[in-house]
């Protein structure tokens, strides 16, 4: 499947909490075909460190296809022969140097200065990424979807979807998210990874465009967050107390110097490093911002109030091994949700199992499509 | 129970993984009596951030006894009527300016050059820390111990004996800890941990002594420590998603700003702020080492080899919360270890439950040390 990127764009948007008002741009891909009626459309959201290339390869040299393009396809759980898929960029999109990635966030110019935004760029929420999608659909003239779903922050998307145009949707699938960041997610990867950008000097208050880059602030950051989305039994089998390869940089010895390490901080390492070249520091720090201030209920609202207001279908997928959206959640959040259930699978290894182990749940997906929707 | 502090000195003691040999002291206290035939000892082994002071008060004015003064005493699960009790500080304790500590460690001088000894201290581990707890032991005429006792990295030094000393050791009862630290744990809390101190460039290579102290780096290594003891469900009941009390520091609006803050922010901080005072960055990061090192197998042994030595009646006890010394562990550690059993227990407030929910544990113990040892 060849797609391509498209590009939305916003003259001036109002953010939620800010009283800014900027212009926006954002990518999107679509996978699938509209049909005349419009109503086959399912809005797919992405994760924290993730893009709106979903599915699909650009060209057929790709090495790799989107992120979900084990779900995403042809006779796939998320069925093009039959739905329009549309998935989009997030605003302060973490890999905002890709050139496939299109996003507004702190790395932008400003067209009043001329110059990036820093942290001149307003705070946002995960509402004003569900605000500019809907923008987007109205742009395209679609009305409702047949269904919004994500993995992670992606889920968090799907029911905010839920909570502000449910008479928009027509199911919501949420995977490894529940409708709640509770107070240790806010702090664990969010905020510990914050403060880990900040406390590099290099940060130095959000202005290090055309200087040193955060890099070491940013690599502790997403230390925390590739940890916390893993689980003790993968990195036993992954890596166990193996020392690191000798010929990756500043190997030595870890029971001799503070300098040596150990294979699970190498491997974690490169997993990153690969990657850094796309990141930037302060968009990380943003959408982190997003996710910790993402609380469904509006003032003088209680969450189960919000989430009684959640009425179409919900199938919640849940990893039990998960350490940030876990079962304890999913059952509170079950108890408030109208029209929701939730499906169990435990991967053993933690919440990126949502990236990986597509058999475990892609199923679920498909069956709770298939079903009537009331 | 009014107690005191003594202090066991070495004049040169010789490193299992370093070639130093250098002096060392470290302090102790001791609460009941020593019977003749001194087989009456239990010996305490002390916590991450824990210290000697394990009970009692060092004057009626104390506002606080030892850490776990619920659970050593006349009459309590291990009791000071019956059991001679002593407890000896880490080396590198993290709270090496607190008065009532003494240890040996970065923060020492070294009487070669009368300047602290910074990273020329040898990274140690903690079988060196259960060595010096034998000699200390040796140089009061104690050959054997009717117990040793203790949680978390109290409990790891428990099972080093164990696999070291079998016939000097009655019976061995972890409290929070199975006998490995899974490459999980090795980042997370302990390598995360010394990397956020690494990046604070006031750390400066550990040369900070005289000069302005890495607070930020260390604030952020006990941030991620005090998190990964917790959970989910803890920091839910206790802050919920509210905002930081505007009375406290660098308050302002978590939606607005960077710096705002929300309530379990400010707390979790002010837990270590209240304590940073004696507080050493790099005595952390010592510790922190010791704990990432852990490894009960020796060169040429594997895992399983190492924990059928360990013979003498041994009693895990977990608390299924627990992010740190889970479940999976236990099972695995109780399928190779020839004598033990484990105990569950579920505060859903994680590993550090262990100095605050002790009636959920203390009767495990009291029943363990009554029974026949074999």
């Amino acid at each position: 499947m060849l797609v391509k990127k498209e590009k939305f764009c916003v003259n001036s948007y109002s953010f939620k909490n800010s009283d800014k008002t900027i212009p926006l741009e954002i990518g999107y891909e679509t996978y699938g075909t509209l049909n005349q009626a419009k109503n086959n459309v399912i809005l797919v959201c992405h994760y924290f460190t993730g893009t709106s290339h979903a599915a699909g390869k650009y060209t057929d040299a790709d090495q790799l296809p989107g992120w979900w393009d084990a779900l995403i396809g042809p006779r796939k759980p998320i069925d093009t022969d039959k739905y329009f898929v549309i998935s989009s960029d997030s605003l302060s999109n973490i890999n905002c140097y890709n050139p496939n990635v299109i996003t507004t966030g702190p790395a932008s110019i400003n067209p009043q200065t001329g110059k990036e935004y820093g942290l001149d760029f307003p705070i946002f929420t995960l509402h004003d990424v569900v605000h500019l999608q809907k923008m987007l659909l109205n742009s395209l003239g679609i009305k409702r979807l047949a269904a919004v779903i994500g993995p992670s922050m992606g889920g968090l998307q799907a029911f905010i979807w839920g909570r502000l145009f449910p008479e928009a949707v027509e199911k919501i699938i949420s995977v490894v998210a529940t409708p709640m960041v509770t107070p240790f997610v806010l702090m664990v990867p969010n905020q510990l990874g914050i403060d880990a950008i900040k406390s590099d000097p290099n940060w130095n208050n959000g202005n290090y465009y055309g200087k040193t880059a955060p890099r070491e602030g940013l690599l502790n950051a997403f230390k925390v967050l590739l940890m916390i989305t893993r689980t003790d039994h993968w990195a036993d089998t992954s890596f166990g107390r193996k020392f690191a390869d000798p010929e990756f940089i500043n190997y030595s010895d870890p029971r001799k110097s503070f300098s040596g390490k150990y294979l699970i901080e190498t491997e974690v390492e490169k997993i990153v490093i690969d990657r850094m070249k796309f990141f930037d520091a302060n968009s990380y720090m943003y959408i982190a911002k997003a996710n910790a201030l993402y609380d469904l209920a509006e003032p003088g609202e209680t969450l189960e109030q919000a989430l009684a207001k959640i009425t179409p279908p919900t199938l919640m997928i849940i990893d039990e091994s998960d350490l940030i959206f876990n079962v304890r959640q999913a059952k509170i959040a079950e108890k408030f949700l109208p029209n929701a259930r939730t499906a169990y699978y435990n991967s053993g290894n933690g919440h990126l199992s949502c990236l990986f182990d597509h058999q475990l749940f892609g199923e679920h997906i498909r069956t709770f499509l298939k079903g009537s929707s009331r």
